[in-house]
């Protein structure tokens, strides 16, 4: 059977190595998994009563395809408690994991050959979700040089290069450099998309996982944004498929007409455990700590291996490394190093098409017990 | 913010039904909702307990893209039980749903201006998809006289009136019409498909919701084939979002690309969960016969109050009834029913955009008094 030229996207290689440290570990390997952003801990224990009881409740059903009402208020509740945000329920949309928010943004959003800007190094699955809905993706750089993050300087830039564009994706904190963006290069950044007619995109995921700066939701600067959050990361809940995403109001009707189609409804399982999960924060904020604990072992043992961390790490949950020193090609350093010591991280060729050749991921949310034990093997496999 | 054409897809109506049911429901109206075909009884006690099981383990995380090995090898032992068919379980992707295969599907095997086949009236969210997916869907009307199928003579007159096809869709038992196509009718499309260069799809999601004639699996004739498949519908599990596809060995490899992009994976405790639901074959046969005394009783209600049954009813749990007698206006004929005796069904524009306005969808999915509530309700108001 013939596939579809779209169909030729990347891989998502930290899937890859997921899929690769499975088979090892089913075979009996001691295999120490750093490859993917999954949290050491189960979802919070609320989250889980909820589950059981709706197990006991017998039907787990469709759901309206914005999601069930109760969560939907919740979320608002939430912007209303943290951020000192109003954000009407009815601009919400419970998604299937942020991996949906981001489809459904990206198709109700852009047409075929429209270009959307997101920063290098960055996280995989946006290039790819573009590149297979036929959205020209434009990598603007980030570096040291312009605090690793997008700025509207960088984006006039890019739009004289490449002409105009349609939509601006930035993540913060972002996955793999751990940037916060501060409030106020924020502030810009949604200015100039408002004022240039882009769709201002803003990843949140990572909310509730900063260790230095403040923490701001664009929704306390604007409501001509799309924001996209989980419950996976702060909330521990992967596993569940669980997100939403909080839309301009005329933005609501096209997300729910496409995922009545594309989606059906999120996980109702899910939805009832993350209703519950967002009241854990004493839970929740004793495991950031445990990051906390682990990002500073490896800001530390890293660097004695010769891995140079490339940014800030200010939030989220990764090391982002350069490994040149060792070698000239992060896939096959990563294959190898899941070969011969069963440690298992990203190859940078994920996050950067262009400089990952010598760089990698680590994810620093698993048990710092685990963080020990691989560095000790890393350093021991390098001598 | 601006949204892009192709997000200017038609609603799922059953789903904006569904939406106003539930907001009537909470505001305490006793509504009976046949409008979604979402069965009346819970997911089987052994998914209940192992779902149970995985709380109690604590981890829920990301999978494999292509879903747990366990589950692939269940599935496929599935079809040597069921079938005398040997699957490789490496042919297998576990899916969020049959959504998720459709959509994945559509992306792996058609580019933008393809054109593929299904029946009128069927699902809404095939066209839905591919619309948004800028791909042509040719409908091909089904009725008494094709026997309510695609055959290879449809197919051939439609490729010389719009052009060769890319693909052709076709679900047995159909929805909405029950319709369960032969083996001998399958095969010659599967092999119409594979001599003329079609990529062949075969929607099984109703599989062993048959009340008469035989159940073919595309699998039995060839291995030219994507199949998808859910635990929805006869395992009783919609608001898990689990399902799976069978795959043409090449196609398995950009099928994971994508997924692991758009999808990181299906939920874990659904993967768990459908696990144990494959060997539950007793219980669930048990709902199947209860369907089966629902759909005896509307075949003979539903003619009596003035509704034709439009359709064969062979399979799946829904009636597809001529309202014409009443209105030339199923839309408003539905939001109308629902707001007089708050009975929920689907208006017909759903399933056929042409012919829609004269027929409506009554899902037997539900409990038998609930059946024998709605239609007393329905024969009284019409009076």
């Amino acid at each position: 059977m013939k596939v579809s030229r779209r169909s030729a996207v990347e891989p998502f290689h930290a899937m890859d190595v997921l899929a690769e440290a499975t088979r090892r570990r089913s075979a009996g390997n001691p295999v120490i998994s750093m490859a993917v952003g999954q949290p050491a801990y189960p979802a919070p224990a609320a989250a889980l009563s909820a589950a059981r009881q709706a197990l006991e409740d017998g039907r787990i059903g469709y759901t309206e395809a914005l999601g069930l009402n109760d969560l939907r208020r919740g979320i608002a509740a939430h912007y209303r408690a943290r951020h000192g945000v109003d954000v009407d329920p009815a601009r919400i949309a419970v998604t299937t994991g942020s991996s949906a928010g981001f489809n459904l943004a990206f198709l109700t959003l852009f047409d075929v050959g429209d270009r959307v800007a997101i920063a290098r190094p960055g996280y995989p699955a946006y290039r790819n979700i573009l590149a297979a809905l036929g959205i020209e993706t434009i990598e603007i750089e980030v570096s040291a040089e312009n605090g690793f993050t997008m700025t509207p300087e960088s984006l006039e830039a890019a739009q004289s290069v490449f002409g105009k564009l349609s939509g601006v994706l930035l993540a913060s904190p972002a996955n793999p450099t751990g940037t916060v963006t501060d409030r106020a290069h924020l502030k810009a950044l949604a200015d100039y998309c408002s004022a240039s007619d882009i769709a201002f995109i803003s990843d949140e995921i990572y909310h509730g996982l900063t260790f230095s700066g403040e923490e701001t939701t664009a929704l306390e600067l604007t409501s001509d944004v799309v924001v996209i959050n989980s419950f996976s990361k702060y909330y521990c809940m992967t596993g569940w498929r669980i997100g939403w995403m909080v839309l301009p109001k005329d933005v609501v009707r096209p997300i729910e007409r496409l995922s009545q189609s594309l989606y059906i409804s999120a996980p109702e399982i899910s939805q009832l455990a993350a209703l519950a999960a967002l009241g854990a924060h004493e839970e929740l904020d004793v495991h950031r700590e445990a990051y906390r604990r682990n990002r500073d072992l490896l800001a530390a043992r890293l660097p004695e291996i010769g891995f140079t961390i490339a940014s800030p790490m200010d939030g989220a949950f990764y090391a982002y490394v350069d490994v040149g020193r060792f070698t000239n090609d992060s896939m096959a350093f990563a294959r190898r190093m899941l070969a011969e010591i069963d440690v298992a991280a990203t190859p940078g060729h994920d996050f950067d098409p262009i400089g990952g050749h010598r760089t990698m991921r680590f994810s620093f949310a698993g048990a710092y017990e685990q963080m020990v034990e691989a560095t000790d093997r890393i350093a021991a496999w390098l001598k």
